[in-house]
């Protein structure tokens, strides 16, 4: 089923409005980023990573880098999940090559965190590159706001560090009822700041949840089902009404669970679903975003543009956003990123 | 359906032949290591982690030592999925605390191997480990040999290393002919290394396949359907009749498939399967082996028996291989792993 494509609106909020377009409404995750030689370079005026998210005016420069090469459908806020912690009064670093470091809150005996409403504060930055990028942005682009799912950004509150997640777990086992209650500080802050987000522009809304792998059942349905559904339902209820995409990665066999029970408008898929065979699964017609191998951008040539024929070919007729399975790495080449657009461009049906 | 349990043999044997018995058989992954005291003070004999797995002694009073603790069905041979790359002339190290170092094929001109026969001949003491163990097996408890499968032994060669595995599948997707070469090698010398184990003595195979995950459908045709399947076929045709029991760990929604179209007899099953959910698109009556989590056995307790129930339930009437949904971890407690034991046996229905 096709839906005549010459009808007015960006491409991604039509997509996202349930629309199977011709073309695919195309952004993918961290376009803005160590790929780029001007993204590297621009990164020299705040070598703290913190400080680089909490400057408007770079982050605005950084999300209209990759839009200035490539013909991309919406942008998306530069920052980064762990401000969330930060503004609740954790301290976050960022070691070059190795990542985020917090304090881990394992082996505390009190998990106090600051009061939500402050939180918001503190990210009054965030909020004004928000508008900085609404005002900069070209026609037809749409901007995505975002959020870490509050077991993702927990698991980084919880160990301290990215890695395995066995320690958050066993935490999540032993000691529910605290866990629990560090994720609704989580949904609570998270929620206020997608608002904010919005309020300043945002069109649409992302919640990553990076480490949906590796849980059972029972853990899924108490660390993701639960805080996600909470978070839309408090979303919702402050008066947001932008679409919100859930990406749940590694969320494997829970997928559909996530897809039915969260209340997210739409599904980002990494790069190990094969999604003709797991839509039918899926709530109807729910608008799917993903899922090239990153790595495919680091190739390049014939494998690239297999890989894009076979991506839009498994997403097939229902309403698709096309982007990665993951983020680009540092390793893929712009020119590649091209030849993607290209190829998916071409393959309009 | 009940199998009345009275019957003669091995309750894996059993298990792996279609009964659904009133109490599950018990083994778990990583039952010979390093959470027990007298492991460590065991592999101080041979502080070179490779040394210990071609001393047949030292190995064989390994896998012996979970069994003087516990009552479990089964015994796995104390070996390493990375003997395959050694002893195909691949210089392998152990380094502590960061795993094994393999020097990387990518970057280098050539990925010339050595001869799968001569190599199978260099592993003579895993086979006169797996004598020794049979020898001195208690009765009613089975001996399980294994391997790594071919694409997951091949990231560890490719990549030198563990971590994620992006270089390896940019190589797959780069190089295809060249990794299909690669697991060519080792679907034969794999094949060889099963079949010398199973003429020692081991009784089953399981086949890890540690790197399922993350992979589109095409890659995860070609890296882990394809050669699996090619495994068995070969396993078969050296007139191996043992039961394979195939772990695609992380395989996500491409369970079913590897289910399906590899051949093999039975399935591991990792901690973020919901069995119940998953099994109707499993062949029918499959035996399925897995999955607690293993942080269960860091924490213990109340979790730990709501842990073991939960399982139980989620596998239901059909033939159930108790077993955790990866390996032990060095954290947890041998009194965790005896309340696991007693949790299942006094569950039986």
């Amino acid at each position: 089923m096709k839906v005549d494509s010459s009808l007015s609106g960006k491409s991604l909020l039509r997509a996202l409005a349930g629309e199977r377009l011709a073309t695919p409404p195309i952004w993918f995750m961290r376009q803005a980023g160590r790929y780029l030689p001007e993204y590297r370079e621009l990164r020299r005026q705040a070598p703290n990573f913190m400080d680089f998210c909490y400057a408007p005016a770079l982050a605005t420069e950084a999300v209209m880098q990759p839009l200035r090469r490539f013909p991309l459908d919406a942008a998306i806020l530069f920052s980064d999940i762990l401000v969330v912690p930060h503004a609740l009064g954790r301290d976050v670093r960022f070691i070059e090559g190795e990542g985020p470091r917090l304090d881990p809150l394992i082996g505390q005996a009190s998990w106090a965190l600051g009061d939500p409403a402050k939180a918001v504060e503190r990210l009054a930055p965030v909020y004004e590159a928000v508008e900085r990028i609404k005002a900069g942005l070209p026609e037809g682009v749409a901007l995505i706001g975002f959020a870490g799912s509050p077991w993702t950004v927990a698991t980084y509150m919880l160990q301290g560090r990215g890695g395995d997640k066995d320690d958050c777990r066993a935490a999540a086992w032993a000691q529910p009822a605290q866990v629990d209650a560090l994720l609704a500080v989580l949904v609570e802050t998270t929620a206020r700041h997608l608002q904010a987000q919005a309020k300043a522009g945002a069109e649409v809304l992302q919640i990553f949840e990076s480490w949906a792998e590796g849980l059972a059942e029972p853990q899924f349905e108490q660390l993701v089902l639960r805080p996600t559904a909470a978070l839309i339902v408090r979303l919702r209820a402050l008066g947001v009404t932008q679409p919100v995409i859930g990406f749940p990665r590694g969320a494997g066999h829970h997928l559909a669970r996530y897809a039915a029970e969260t209340g997210v408008d739409a599904l980002g898929v990494d790069t190990s679903v094969p999604v003709a065979r797991v839509r039918p699964a899926l709530p109807a017609r729910m608008p799917l975003q993903g899922n090239l191998d990153p790595q495919l951008l680091v190739v390049g040539g014939d494998a690239l543009r297999a890989g894009v024929a076979s991506v839009l070919a498994d997403f097939g007729d229902a309403p698709h956003i096309f982007n990665l399975g993951h983020g680009i790495t540092p390793e893929a080449s712009p020119e590649h990123v091209t030849a993607m657009i290209a190829a998916v461009r071409g393959a309009a049906t």
